[in-house]
């Protein structure tokens, strides 16, 4: 049988070189990789596991490493596997046999955590830097846009008037949790495994507090098996992107809606929507599309690295490798999904499309059961009179400009003269002074409070 | 046409009624509803919209309906569609039209969200208390069988002589995280969204501070939009329970192998496993089984959640009502598996399967590598002289028991007669006395940090 | 310790009997159980291994364990654990030992698997019904109202003018998809497990294809461990519900993105959509919603399922059991989404609401462009000048209601009178009649072939 | 503000473009692009749309194109977006305007559902290959060990024993069912979309058969809408590979296991196992695990896919270009996965792990009860004498080799000497011939049914 023949081993193991390499997805983590080795080496020199001129010609040759990658003059081969062997094998080639040293008390599975952790620690931060980009122009377009007319929607239908602010605050505080849960899963992330060695750490006398701090870390990781088998940093990360990019979805779904002709409330920036090239006119909301589309990615992103995970047994398994590939993606997807819809959100034009729209429409239904209930009526009863008199104007055709006093009060009694002046949209917006509420005040209160949070970082 | 005569509407009615009800899965959240209901009432007095004798007869009433509901005396009808329906009315039938004054300043959006958060402060409760009863059982169980040798495994594969406990450790840090995970939750859950109305406040001159405080959340939701269109904290706490929920599947699939005869390692409880009728000394793992089993739901769960927010504009949205039976799921789940998995470790008997496996184990090498490497070897020379030592072994059918110190020197000079006690496992275990290293002078000081969190409870 | 008191024994135990029962779940399957149970029976006594007298008694008492759980008589006890044990016992105390026969060659696995089998064939069938209830209202929508001219969109803005009932086909050869979809996962569910055995057939003389036959299954499965250890018959329909959920969530969005007052193409029905107290005319299209929402339940059973499964080995693991529950909701939720979508369809109101918005709306565009294309100018060019014809009429602030012939001919030499005739909305749809084109005559012959599918059934 | 500063627009538009293109991925599919432009203007040319002579030049200008971009000559700048813009742009310039004739009567909308049903059927036809050499593989390996004794597992613990090609049958037809699952998807992705245009077909007289005859697909979509906004094809196909992933991910942990010493079952082959360095002897089972790991890569696709197209309208939306990557990887992967399962069967090693260990082993108790069935016993009080033999053996810390005949005698009277040829493990797989079970007859009929489905492809 062709199948068996003894020639055919070497398809096989080709086959299986382009099947189990990481390189490629590592390799994004050279510089992490370098970082690791040179604390984990001062860490040796200092506790006397290599001497101080060795430790000396290791840390040269791991920066003529570095630089190699950074300019390419170094491709490693793909037989080499993993971004630590690559290092570590030209090492070796650079300075001999004394390399071989750096390698004493640690293990391929302690470096890899460590590198990974590094690589996380830095793209949080660009994570984070997209998520204020963000929040800061929405709080831009709060202030230079904020206070148009525009329904709150329930349902997709019209529901009551509020102010465009309003509606944009409630996605800056959406953010900003996003940035609060991207710090609390940091807290986690910023531990070191280094040391954890295979998985049961080590006999030489190493200081895992010594090489913890040269790398920055916050604190070393207690248990050396936790340290290399765990992945559930990973899992918060991708969860933290993907509740992320669920509010990313939200807001793009939005512009989309928003920048057709029917509702007509924004107009997409020339840098963020692509023209129509026979419909010059044509703004097509593409990057808002685009940032939709891309959750299901992040959301993918998150469940293939959660059942990766399931039901493995401790410690390292080769399953675990796949996890950069779709963690480093899910975090580059959000942040790029971020950037643009700062960029978006900076570069649209907001419409006066609704204070015609919305003069005497029903949904200032909520303002005469409001008024009634200021005047004591139950609310259940002041709601009651109020959607009579929705349907007095509906069965006339019209809406509530149709409505007299002498009309109003067949409905009720209790309406005087005032009540006019609650039929307002704008007045109705504005008295919604309630913590939280949509009057103007509130809305620069919030935007206040929000502004503080930029400024901490 | 049958299908468009005008009988027929009473039909797809029917159907609708029982596709769209809610009241089924909202009921759990009955006292939650009444909770926020008294605090909301209590608030209008102190405020003046309501007087303090409406106050006391609404309170009443509500102490009534709830009294109800506990014994079952009323049972809502599916028309009322949701728990806060099913309350408000049955108030009005017990206490009248003043009843109606209930409703003043609020809406069912912000109520739902209210009881929701209310749930959930209770639930994670219970979810941190199963968590920390799965932390207790896995330090109870270090302390007692800890000092049981088996090997740390990577690929599955014997890697190095290690103690249980240690191993069980690696566990604790985990569900740990998982309790540190649900605390940071719980910031973004313990808010009150109550007064944010529709979502755009109210004119009413309500006091959200103290409904606030009367219902015990840390402070009010800032913005009345984002209180009632928010899903972020159901995602969260579903996010925690799947990464807790993966923790649980690898203990559980390390049961399931540790507790076949070829493994050996431990053997499951009677209240935990089932027998087979027909093979009595049979011990199937089914409670690992299931625990292992229940992960996809979890996982499914918060899929489902993710999915039915993704793309969905402000404010309320119908799609919403799905949240309560996915998220109540994945609490239960979850909380459930942890309490099952406390008892499996309180229950189970430890065996020492691999103490006698061990002697003279090619697991041993690396110790041969370590101590070549403390004589000043290169580790990575040291490293290929243990591998050839394995060779030696492996190619004259036996294990490291066939090394005589004629047999080590002629690999290496280095060797010397104190090389035979680095190859006892206890003693390989003993030497990792490095920072979460296995030594179980190591395992004692992490059980002491675990038991200090479970203190500060 | 409390914990380790050995009277604590009863607590876990009771906590486990509710963590591992399915019985309330596999209580769906009684009758499927019941007829699977009648046909062993009946099997066994035709190759000798029961008397005919015993097969008569035991089909009697299996009669009488249905009639006793279809009217509730019989409730069977947790402790059974689930169906095929509540069955079996309860079939032991009416007809004696005799009943103990009934279990020879076969065994609680196989039982499961032909259980859920015989539910799927039924309910697969219900769903289809479901599929095809919707492509009906579909297809007699469009003979209603098809003929109404929306335009086509893209990037949900205005592409091209079409009319609805071309859009409302697209839908219907989705659901003509799904339900083709079925019937080839049909094909692999309708396959006999019985007499499979634990894993490994039976030593006695049974007749697997006499025991298919009698239930009505198109052939056994060949593979006494793949009858009871697969699952991917059941991934295989979470997938076409999961699929079948996609397309009923495009509806649904488009239902609501329809009945806003902004776009105005369709106002539900009451029956399928909620009003609000205090705005009566409103109609919330809380059924589209409900629908939509329910999307990612779908989804999330299927990711569910699919994580059950994941690195589980053969044959049979408690883990399996989890199946009933994701599964039947799949299904479930699947046929009732595609119901109330019918219904929908069935009872909403379609409004002209485009034919005056789009005279002489830039969605012409392209006709002008294919106008100069049929007179042989290379379409590129053509696309050129319609663009600029575009802009020309919007510097001037109106639309194409604003070209003369002089002005047309000032871009294209190409242009004649009867160019006005394509700009005519409804005469620039009736000119697509290439084969799948939104003309009339597609349309109806689309219609056409459709309703052959469904007469097939 | 310098965020509104106008000098700003450069940067994001650039940030835009690297955001937005598809050139990366799509360039996959330029030869499929190719082949869809060489029909569409055949057919152009057959109804006179296009000269033949305009043909010659556009089709030599296309093979020109398709000659530059596999040589490399051409790589198009990413500004171009995708890779119908890519060919058509470069054949512009090589043949000039009368190739701007080939964009007549189609869109970009209908060219990338053509590319993409193309690559399908080429990839399909990949996958199914894959899926092909797994079965055979599997097949080779059940004639060539398939008669090794192990026990068949319920719950990882030893049920019954059973011959390995009993077991590796299991999933044979588990691949075959695989195969089935993709031919029957192909019939959905084996239709034509060209000519679809934007989505409401052209009011040029094309023939939409043509095309379709020129390209291979069976027939025409029959919709013009449904053609370019469905995708149900993608997420059947990405169904069909998560399913199928399940599959691999089952064997893939079974390798793992039975590659442990504890197991013992098998020994990986050298080309798809990783030694370690220190332990030459060692065969971590890491294709094995990559298999298994990436199982998580190919749900998360599956439910990337889904997302995307969950509530959007119709038609095309730019969301829809996120498909390609996620439907790409997933399919190589699963193919990947499958070829290197099938060379990990092809070359691993079988051992005879367990005859020695089944002999008088507690799996055999179904033997016992069996025989007693066979004798009459009712099989419920067979199955409970065996239970209390086995209890005997145990209590006096043996195994069925305990037994005499007066043992058994004792416990029932039917007992007689032929039962110990029924407690020989060989003799009780050999005796389980009913249709499907363990008996080698049965394995041989199943592998010639197994070949002739591989004949027929």
């Amino acid at each position: 049988m062709a199948l068996w023949d003894g020639r055919f081993e070497g398809g096989p193991a080709a086959e299986m070189q382009a099947f189990s390499e990481s390189l490629g997805v590592d390799l994004q983590m050279f510089e992490q990789d370098i970082d690791g080795s040179l604390a984990h080496v001062r860490m040796l020199s200092e506790v006397g596991l290599v001497s101080e001129d060795e430790r000396q010609v290791i840390a040269d040759g791991l920066e003529a490493v570095r630089g190699e990658l950074r300019s390419g003059a170094y491709a490693p081969d793909i037989a080499l596997e993993d971004v630590h062997m690559a290092v570590e094998s030209r090492l070796i080639e650079l300075v001999g046999a004394v390399g071989g040293k750096l390698h004493t008390a640690r293990s391929r599975n302690d470096q890899v955590a460590t590198d990974m952790r590094l690589w996380l620690k830095l793209h949080m931060g660009h994570l984070d830097a997209a998520f204020a980009a963000l929040l800061t122009s929405l709080l831009d377009r709060v202030e230079s846009d904020g206070r148009t007319l525009i329904p709150g929607f329930t349902h997709l239908q019209r529901g009551q008037p509020i102010w465009l602010g309003h509606h944009l605050l409630a996605y800056a505080w959406m953010i900003h949790r996003d940035r609060q849960r991207l710090a609390d899963a940091l807290k986690r992330v910023d531990q070191s495994p280094l040391g954890a060695c295979a998985m049961a750490g080590t006999p030489h006398p190493i200081d895992r507090d010594r090489s913890c701090e040269l790398l920055g870390f916050a604190s070393p990781i207690e248990n050396a098996m936790d340290a290399v088998a765990s992945r559930d940093h990973v899992h918060e990360v991708a969860a933290v992107c993907a509740i992320a990019a669920t509010h990313l979805s939200r807001m793009a779904e939005e512009l989309v809606l928003w920048s057709t002709p029917e509702f007509g409330v924004v107009r997409m920036g020339e840098g963020y929507s692509t023209g129509s090239s026979i419909m010059p006119q044509k703004r097509n909301p593409d990057a808002a599309e685009l940032v939709r589309g891309k959750t299901g990615r992040v959301y993918g992103g998150l469940q293939a690295l959660l059942t990766m995970v399931k039901g493995l047994p401790l410690a390292y398994n080769r399953d675990l490798q796949e996890d950069r590939e779709q963690l480093f993606d899910a975090v580059h997807t959000t942040a790029a999904c971020a950037r643009i819809s700062a960029g978006m959100w900076r570069t649209l034009t907001v419409n006066d499309a609704y204070t015609a729209r919305l003069e005497g429409d029903f949904s200032l239904a909520t303002e005469l059961a409001d008024y009634l209930a200021a005047k004591g009526l139950p609310f259940r009863d002041a709601h009651h009179v109020s959607g009579s008199l929705v349907k007095w104007c509906e069965d006339r055709g019209g809406n509530f400009k149709l409505l007299t006093l002498d009309v109003l009060r067949e409905h009720s009694p209790l309406f005087d003269e005032d009540v006019f002046g609650w039929l307002i949209p704008t007045a109705a917006v504005e008295r919604r002074t309630s913590r939280g509420g949509t009057a103007w005040s509130e809305v620069t209160r919030q935007v206040a409070l929000l502004r503080e949070t930029l400024a901490d970082a």
